[in-house]
C-alpha cells in the first residue's frame, strides 16, 4: 500500500490537542503506511507529545499554525483574520498536494467556509454538504444522511446536488451501482412538504434515469433504513441528528437509572451489562464519528466538537479509507457525468 | 365535577374505530364524569360496539357523518369535498359548543385545516401549532416543543407567536411562572441559524419582559430539559419528532436482539426484562400521545395515526385535562395580554 498523509487541525475541537494527540499517536501504531502532520502551536503540541512519551518522527510532524479558530467564531470573520490558522493551515496543506486528506474538530460554520474558500467546489456543484453514516434496524446497513449542517439555507437545486452527491459517495465507498435515495419530508405523500422540497422532489423526479429516487421519506424512516441515502436541508439535519444524540444519551441513562433502583436490579443489570453494553456500542456516537465534507475538491473530514480519544481516532480512520477509496476523484467523474445527463428542466 | 362532552373522530387514524371504540369504553369506565361522542358512520360504529358487547348509552353518543378523510387526502381537498367528514363534524360540535374538545388520529394536515376554519385561531395568532410534551434526561419534567407539523413553512413572526403560546399553554398546565422559552437552532450562539431563525431571535430578545427566552438550544438540549419549551418551525419540528421515535424503536430493537444471540444472553435478558420494560414504558410514544393543537378558539388534540388503545385512550386523557383546565380560554386572555405589552418592532 502507497503511504498516505493526513493533516490534523490539532487545536480544533472542544478539546484540542489534549485528545488529538492521542488519537494520532494510536492510529499511527495500527496503520504502518500513515504519515500525520499535527498542525498547530508548535510549543503547544510539543508539550503535549512529551507528556505521551513521545515526539516528532518522519510518521508524526508537527506543522506550526500561530492562530486558532474559536468555536463560536462567525465563519467571516475566521475566514477573515485567521489566514494562519490551524484549520486553514491543514486544509491548506491538502489543497497544495502536501497532505491527502484532513481532519477537523473545530467550529463547523468556519470549517465548511474555510474549506469550500480555499479547495472549491466541484464543477457543477454550488455547495459543500456535511454527509454521515447511521445505524439502521437492518443489520449491517447505514443509511447516509446530508447535509448535516453545513447548509442552514437551501434552494431546492442544493438538495437536488445533495442527492447526487450522497448517490456518487454511497455508490464509491459500498460498490451499490444505483444507490436509493429519499427526500426527507414530513410525509410520504407527494403533495406533503414546504416549498423548498416539493420544488426539490420535482428535479429529482425529473432525474430518476440517473438518480434512483425512491421519493419522501419521514424521519422514522432514516432509522428503518428505507433508503441509502437521505437528502434533507442542512438545518433540518443538523436538528434530527442532535436531537438523536440527546435522545440516545437519555436512554442510556434511563437504563443506568433504571438498573440502580434497588439492589434486585442491580444485580439484574450486572448480569445484563455486558449485553447492554454492546447495544451502546452499536449506537454509540463515537463509533461513528467522522463526518465528510462532500462537494470539494479535496478531502475534509469533520469530527465531532466534542470527541473524544477513540471518536477522534475513527475520524481520522475516516478520511483513510476516503483516500484509499480515491472518493473525490471519483466524485468528480461521476457528478460531471451526473449532471450531464441531466434534463432540461 | 362538572360533566365533560369530548367528541372522538371515530374514523381516523391508521385504525379507525378497531382502536377508538375500544379506547373510549376504557376511559368511560376510569371517568364517571365523562361523556363521549363517536362521530362517524353510523353502521359501521354499531357493529364495532356490538363487537366489544356495549351500547350506545347517555355517555357513549354515536353522531352520524357519512365522510372520511383519507390519510393521504391534501388538506384543501378535504376542506373543499369533505363536509360531512367525521374529522369535520367532531369539529363542527366543538364549535357549537356540543362538546368541550375533540379528538382525532386523521391526517393532520387536514385536522390542521379543518380546525383552523372552523374554529378560528384566537386574535393576534395567525396559525395554530402543534405542541407535545417530550420526556427529558431530568426526572418528571418534560419539555413542550413546538410546531411539530401543522406549519411547514413558518415566518419569524409564526415562530414568536408559538413562543407566545407555548409559554402560555406551559404556565397554564404547570402553574410556572415565567416558563424559560429556547429556539431550536444549529448551535448556542446568536450567529448561528438560517435567515428564519435569526429574525425570531431578533423579536424574542425584544420581548424578553413578558416572554423568558433563554437563547438559542440545539437539538440535544430538548432531552437534556434545558427550557421549558422549545419552539421550531413545523418541518423541523416533525422531522425530528419523528427520528426520535424512529431512533427509540432502533435501540430498543438492538437492545432485543442483543438479548436473544444465545442462552446465556438470554438469561441475562430475563432478569433484565422488567428494568428494560420500564424503560420501554418511560420513552414509549404511547405514553405521550395526544398532541395539542394550540392557538385555536376550542381544544382540539391530535393523537399519533399509528396510535393503539392505549395510546388513543391516552389522547382522551389529555383532551380532558385541557377541559379541566380550561386551557383555550386562559390561553386566550394571557395570549392577549402578552401580545398587548410587545414592544413596537
Amino acid at each position: 500500500m502507497t503511504s498516505v498523509t493526513i493533516a490534523l487541525d490539532a487545536m480544533g475541537g472542544d478539546h484540542g490537542p489534549s485528545v488529538i494527540v492521542p488519537a494520532a499517536i494510536r492510529i499511527l501504531k495500527q496503520a504502518p503506511e500513515l504519515r500525520l502532520i499535527l498542525v498547530g502551536d508548535q510549543q503547544v503540541l510539543r508539550e503535549v507529545l512529551q507528556l505521551q512519551i513521545t515526539q516528532e518522527s518522519e510518521r508524526l510532524i508537527i506543522h506550526h499554525a500561530s492562530q486558532k479558530v474559536e468555536m463560536d467564531e462567525s465563519p467571516s470573520h475566521a475566514l477573515r483574520t485567521k489566514k494562519d490558522s490551524s484549520m486553514r493551515v491543514a486544509i491548506n496543506l491538502v489543497k497544495e498536494g502536501q497532505a491527502q486528506a484532513c481532519v477537523s474538530a473545530g467550529n463547523t460554520g468556519a470549517l465548511v467556509a474555510t474549506a469550500r474558500f480555499v479547495l472549491k467546489t466541484l464543477s457543477g456543484i454550488d455547495r459543500p454538504a456535511i454527509i454521515f453514516a447511521l445505524p439502521t434496524v437492518k443489520k449491517d446497513f447505514n443509511v447516509r444522511v446530508l447535509d448535516l449542517g453545513a447548509n442552514v439555507d437551501c434552494t431546492p437545486e442544493h438538495l437536488f446536488q445533495f442527492a447526487v452527491m450522497g448517490s456518487v459517495l454511497v455508490s464509491a465507498v459500498e460498490d451499490i451501482p444505483r444507490p436509493t435515495v429519499g427526500l426527507l419530508n414530513v410525509g410520504e405523500e407527494d403533495i406533503k412538504g414546504n416549498e423548498q422540497v416539493k420544488k426539490a422532489a420535482q428535479l429529482l423526479t425529473a432525474s430518476v434515469k440517473t438518480i434512483n429516487y425512491i421519493g419522501n421519506v419521514e424521519g422514522d424512516d432514516i432509522y428503518k433504513g428505507v433508503a441509502d441515502v437521505v437528502v434533507c436541508d442542512g438545518f433540518v439535519g443538523n436538528a434530527m441528528l442532535k436531537a438523536s444524540e440527546g435522545l440516545a444519551r437519555m436512554i442510556m441513562q434511563y437504563i443506568k437509572e433504571a438498573f440502580q433502583r434497588n439492589w434486585l436490579t442491580y444485580l439484574s443489570g450486572l448480569a445484563a451489562m455486558r449485553v447492554l453494553k454492546s447495544v451502546k456500542n452499536r449506537v454509540d456516537p463515537a463509533r461513528y464519528n467522522g463526518a465528510s465534507l462532500i462537494g470539494l475538491r479535496g478531502t475534509v473530514i469533520k469530527s465531532h466538537g466534542g470527541a473524544d480519544t477513540d471518536a477522534f481516532a475513527n475520524a481520522i480512520q475516516q478520511a483513510m479509507l476516503e483516500v484509499e477509496k480515491d472518493i473525490p476523484q471519483r466524485i468528480r467523474h461521476q457528478v460531471a457525468e451526473l449532471l450531464e445527463k441531466r434534463p432540461l428542466t
